[in-house]
């Protein structure tokens, strides 16, 4: 059955967590760190519904499905072969019940899932602004990473539209956004709570960011003791380990 | 003659630094780690014009006085008394030729100093909002701590004035109010480019923040790596000792 759910060029990894697999295209924006990192911070009540925004291959509903007790979790995904490739991983893990992935332009998410109805939203959008060094528009990657068909604003304008009143919106982006984020996350009622940095190491400037805010939360931020992925000597934090599971990362 | 220069109950603390000393009350609000800190984060190129907004005591121009071959530094200080102290600790420096006290409130700096006309701008703030748990608004030491005779956005508004085309803007601040901040130095044309976190120690969260912002910069923060106080067994870092000087350090 795996065999029939399965196309060209496409793999099935094991994601070393309850039994969940992804299937993926090694050609195309593989799941990374991030999207681990992301799964891990962001706290999901039982009976939650939940938004990711920009699913990709469907990794955070995978790893959401498999972490927590969500009630529903809706992947927005807009371009048709990856999230028709995320359509088979939820089968594929037998999460047709809990996940719905929606072909959707997430600037026109609204006509598809109710304003003011969701718990939490969650999204590892494109890092790059669209001017930032694309060179192919039409690639599949670039998509994943570049603000071609989405920028910030939108995304952020879809979690607040998405979520309750006092609902969560989980992001794990770059640094180097971190203005923008600020500005736009208040400009759009989304009030930044909690901040963790990721570093590769304790000298090394971070390179990711977590962060929680809370739809018309009060202002007063929270900054996290950071997260360092390695020690000094090249192996992996406790933290991480205790993260990713030290099997899955012993297989890497 | 240094006997002249100060009154009752305060006392003249030497800095460590090329000779330089400082007048404080110990009853007032003395110099902290921020200040050092900041004075070290700033960079001051020769002949600048620097202005330090809310300069209490002095300990800002002083500081910078030593370390830069700035021509001129204001330190403007809406408090009559403290002023007073830090123009007392001017004379006792030598420093009159380089360093002006200006006893003004922030707000109308404009009438003292020209618009557009100053390199660097520096500012160590009070840092609570005015209605975070202040017990008594006419004492000197909440009007150097919380925002009482000045809020965040009247600060970064004056810097911004003040400052020429790309001239910079230091800032120390606390984190919990990051998001104030990069919004509000936004607005005002004040773009975050640089942001350091100071860290007690590496698996400590942060609790001060440096940031250098440009004047009309282009949107692209960096993020620092972290600036940490204490090794793990107690001790000050390399980078303190470096900052302190190991003399200063040892005899505190």
């Amino acid at each position: 059955m795996n065999g029939a759910l399965l196309r060209e060029e496409e793999r099935i990894d094991d994601l070393q967590c309850k039994g969940l697999k992804i299937i993926q295209n090694p050609k195309g924006f593989c799941f990374g760190v991030d999207a681990v990192l992301l799964s891990n911070f962001c706290e999901i009540k039982r009976d939650s519904k939940v938004v990711d925004l920009g699913t990709g291959t469907g990794i955070m509903p995978i790893l959401i499905a498999g972490k927590s007790s969500a009630k529903k979790i809706f992947g927005v995904e807009i371009q048709k072969e990856v999230a028709n490739m995320a359509m088979r991983s939820v089968k594929l893990n037998k999460l047709e019940d809990r996940i719905d992935i929606i072909n959707e332009d997430l600037k026109k998410i609204e006509e598809l899932i109710e304003v003011n109805s969701i718990d939490v939203v969650v999204s590892n959008p494109p890092y790059m602004n669209s001017d930032g060094g694309l060179k192919n528009p039409g690639d599949l990657k670039a998509i994943s990473r570049h603000e071609v068909k989405c920028t910030l604003e939108d995304v952020i304008k879809a979690a607040s539209r998405l979520l309750k009143h006092r609902g969560n919106f989980y992001l794990v982006h770059r640094p180097h956004r971190l203005v923008d984020i600020m500005c736009l996350c208040r400009k759009h009622k989304l009030e930044p709570k909690n901040l963790r940095f990721v570093h590769p190491s304790t000298n090394k400037k971070p390179n990711l960011l977590l962060l929680k805010c809370v739809k018309a939360g009060n202002p007063e931020l929270k900054l996290l003791s950071p997260l360092y992925i390695y020690n000094e000597d090249g192996s992996y934090t406790d933290e991480v380990y205790k993260i990713y599971g030290k099997e899955r990362l012993d297989s890497q």
